[in-house]
């Protein structure tokens, strides 16, 4: 009789571990969508409110620089405004997976765009550091003069923006990395 | 006792089912691998053996073009080089797993470096088509010629080196889809 007790106590335990762990890894993953999501939407707001005129004008140019000049830095913003909105929408269900731990598609559903939305990610987040780093040193080989000596503060700005963009591509990493565990342990 | 026997049935049925499945997604693992593989060699060597040196000559200069006069381009060719690497090691992990369909935990450390990996190739793709994009259009905003009016024949080989980068991107996004499944259905 005291066999079988101390048996039932050990299956309980076996099968209510699992459950608490990925109910902690839903925990953390909707904790890390949130960073995430903050950090793209401030380099949305970042770069998209970034303009500098200079104090000097001719008779014909006024020298501005926004970042519409350049279609690499409207596809960041555009690419950081779809995730942002996309990792509030997925809270929803993020939140969902703390309360209903078992649920293994609606995982799989998230893996799947957190991948495509980590792509997009990257891709803006590199092209506009390529052309921001291309802003500041230029090339001689290409004959691009670099901007950044002029646009000084527009430069500081557009530099800036990026670090909110690569630390949710980080966050990403740990999101779909969180998510297949979670995954292998329901 | 004909009961029982439809029963013994149906579990074996249920059991060797997803160890099926999942070996089909082993194999689909591997194939995907292999291709993205070549993509990425395919890239690096493209981007690596692109040089262009034009006809006219000055007194002072040779006009040349080579990839590593922009950094940007380096990154690209190490990038795909780095990838194009761990995708021929993970290969032995990706056969391993079709014999042994169980393995989870190597499923999970793929997973990890597979979203790192996409990760890299990507911002290598995405930051090298930024740069060649503004080869092509040049800048009005940023005084930026477009070089390509110039190396033309230089510039159709750097265009063409990305597409098997971002074939591989796309085929990266397949692979971290397939794993997940593979690891729900263990």
């Amino acid at each position: 009789m005291k066999g079988e007790q101390v048996e039932v106590g050990e299956i309980s335990r076996e099968s209510t571990r699992p459950s608490q762990s990925v109910r902690v890894l839903s925990l953390l993953d909707f904790i890390l969508r949130i960073i995430a999501a903050l950090g793209t939407l401030a380099s949305a707001i970042a770069m998209g409110t970034s303009r500098q005129t200079l104090s000097f004008v001719t008779r014909f140019t006024r020298f501005r620089a926004v970042y519409k000049d350049l279609p690499t830095f409207t596809f960041f913003v555009i690419a950081n405004s779809i995730v942002c909105v996309y990792l509030v929408v997925s809270l929803c269900l993020s939140f969902i997976h703390i309360i209903k731990s078992a649920a293994v598609k609606s995982r799989i559903f998230l893996v799947i765009f957190d991948t495509v939305m980590m792509g997009l990610l990257t891709a803006g987040a590199s092209a506009a550091a390529a052309i921001v780093a291309m802003a500041h040193n230029g090339s001689t080989g290409a004959n691009w003069v670099p901007f950044c000596q002029q646009f000084r503060s527009f430069c500081d700005r557009i530099s800036g923006s990026l670090i909110g963009s690569f630390v949710s591509v980080v966050v990403f990493i740990l999101i779909i990395i969180v998510t297949s565990v979670a995954i292998s342990r329901r």
